[in-house]
């Protein structure tokens, strides 16, 4: 073990500016390989390039689509990539989030399918990969791995605007806890983290203020949520979190 | 609206042995015409006929596979059978569970994809044609209507053997909630189910031992919950349950 | 058994106008005798009058405050009044709510003390003297009895102004479910119902307006609240109810 | 600030071999003054020295029984201690159980008096004299302080011989979570960690095999715990946790 680098992967960076993208970034820093999981290969250049350029081993993956089939595939190329001769899976982090906020009747079938078809079954395509290489792993630290979600207010309460896109989460929430349950006794670690509320991303600042920005109490740091992470990661055997809320100080909850 | 008599849906008949079977037996008696929905002609027949030769009005609805564009189909056909002229929807119950029990990995992405396909989707569609029937319907009673879903323990818990089931599951909780808290304002009345024990069904049956089927304690018998659905559907518009748990006395919890 | 007179307990009468006055009084036509507590012989008098009017057979027993002693020794006289050679106690209903709604600083010492001993603590014996009781009944459909709590949305939600309120409400609903699971198996049924909304009582017809009291879409009718109480009563063994929310059809919640 | 030194106040401290004992361990070797509460002075002096001789400040503050009054008191002296001129108030842990497990009938109207008097209340005193002291802290790395509690499965779930002690718990919870809410947004940090599964304590010790004591898979180390609530202390304000479990990775639940 002492000479395979531990590897990361993370589904779900986006443009880098969110949970994903932090989490990446602080585990290179922390001596990880990365594999980056996201759709479209512009934006993942740019943390690809970032990560690489200060020490960092990062190496990008883009799909066309989050489905169950394309999340499959691209696990052989990140192994091909990072091989079981010079890397070790060791944290697998899923922060895809396919958000459909809508009136009920607006929702068109299709949209039913897709948030099922490119959210809630890569989850259980990535989950699958993922607990599969774990299971090669030795236990270090009381580990063979960790296996990371990042869940939503809407993970534990379905409201107005959220019958699709709760229903999703919902899903992922009750399929992280039965892996928690089924692979705790094997040293496997799962977590769901629920962010009630909104976090710093690109998308956010552009619909938000400047001041809004800048309040550190009303917004949470996707940095914060990459450091929960890395706690959780971290944790001792003898006491794992499955489940923890992260809100900013003065969110009304 | 007097001369109109009211319908009730009920998708989930199976053999019409459990829940969907006794509902739609009750609701008969109580009045109302029955719509039944459930995968194969054969099993329909004998309960459509049971319900018909006992001064019933029933019409059996058979789909080849539950999934969104059969569920919205079916609707159509429904109400050529009842029209608006002669009929108006009141009830409608998603009683449909696609039950996969399996350790996660033995679990095929294929079994993934229809468990969502097969489940969920539908349950929208479902939904979906049920709330827009409803809202054309005056306020009776304090209700345009009831939508009724059937859940199970593994809507509320994940467990070793029910990622897959239990995501589903989870899934149509969070759209039941949803739905009860956009269509509540609405007179729209939205309840989930929980049922937190084994129904004594022909599968149950055949399952268990003969002692198991006569001891009431320790089995629900779908009679009683349908009706726990007859109370819920004649709810007084000022207290609405959204959900109830319901188990048999004995049961272990 | 066939020649004696159910009976049922309501603990919290109040003045006769809310959830315990409309239990008692559905009971009541139904067969049942009914001792009421209340604190105050006062407003007592006026619900057990109104009663024993329409035929019904109450009788009022006064506390001077709630605490475990006296809610024990009251039960020496409802049994004296109703003894076991005319009666057998087949319901009771934990109707108390001590509400201290207020910024965590302004609560003294005091009312967190008094919280405990006027609401859970009797709580506590209320049940007991209960459940010895009803161990002492045959079982009649399945059940020797029925133990009922009102709960509140404070039984499962802290809040900025509920912080002793609702550790009270959320300590009688782990009560409520303790006991369900241990005397379940007994065949003593237990029931927790969550009333997420206000109630129309004379408290709060005089904080709101006319219009208010009219519209049974916004608020809870402690009728209707009677009914639920009277369906789970009634419950088959095989499907029985822990718990159900209780809300009006436009509730936000 | 710079000059003056932080301050932990740990309530539950035990014989110093629990949760209470290795978070003032802890916090003591990073930096804090800790003021430890306890009963009885004997296995207080024990910490005390331990983390004295380790270059730590400790001071032991007996009390003769848990009660609210008792817990204000210790207050006083515990400022005369560590006064406002040399120390800030940072960190506060209310880590007291008080468990009666027992058959409900077998529980006594004292038993149930004083778990609320003995966990409850004091637990309501606690909070009051820390979050008064928190008030005037400036803020520091986005908070006046946190306050800790350490919770169990039971504070969660109602079961058949916790009754009694999950009252307690749940009471205790919701007042976490009321506070959580009340203060969060004056950055007044408060979290509930649900301890699920057995903790490695002396008790434990003697009460299982040394097997057990080794297996780090299937009991919590109170220092693991410690690590939680180190973490949640340093978490950023924008990503603050107020609930977390914490369980052996082998723990069935």
């Amino acid at each position: 073990m002492s000479e395979l680098k531990p590897l990361i992967v993370v589904a779900g960076v986006g443009n880098g500016s969110g949970t994903g993208g932090s989490t990446a970034r602080l585990f290179a820093k922390n001596g990880y390989s990365v594999a980056l999981i996201a759709r479209g290969a512009d934006s993942l250049k740019k943390i690809t390039d970032e990560i690489n350029s200060s020490e960092g081993d990062a190496a990008p993956f883009a799909i066309e689509a989050y489905n169950a089939a394309n999340v499959s595939a691209v696990f052989v190329k990140i192994f091909e990539k990072f091989p079981a001769q010079t890397h070790t899976l060791r944290i697998a982090l899923w922060n895809v989030a396919e958000g459909v906020f809508k009136n009920f009747l607006s929702i068109t079938p299709e949209e039913v399918s897709t948030t099922f078809s490119s959210s809630v079954a890569p989850a259980f395509a990535f989950s699958r990969e993922v607990i599969l290489k774990f299971k090669e792993n030795d236990i270090v630290d009381g580990t063979r791995g960790t296996l990371l979600f990042t869940g939503a207010t809407a993970s534990v309460r379905g409201n107005v605007l959220t019958s699709l896109f709760s229903a999703g989460k919902h899903a992922e929430r009750a399929l992280s806890q039965s892996l928690a349950k089924e692979f705790g006794r094997q040293n496997i670690h799962v977590v769901h983290a629920i962010i009630d509320g909104p976090i710093l991303t690109d998308n956010q600042r552009n619909r938000n203020t400047k001041e809004w920005e800048k309040n550190e109490d009303i917004r949470l740091d996707p940095d914060a949520i990459a450091l929960a992470y890395q706690y959780v990661v971290g944790q001792h055997r003898s006491a794992w979190t499955w489940e923890l809320d992260l809100r900013p100080a003065h969110e009304k909850w």
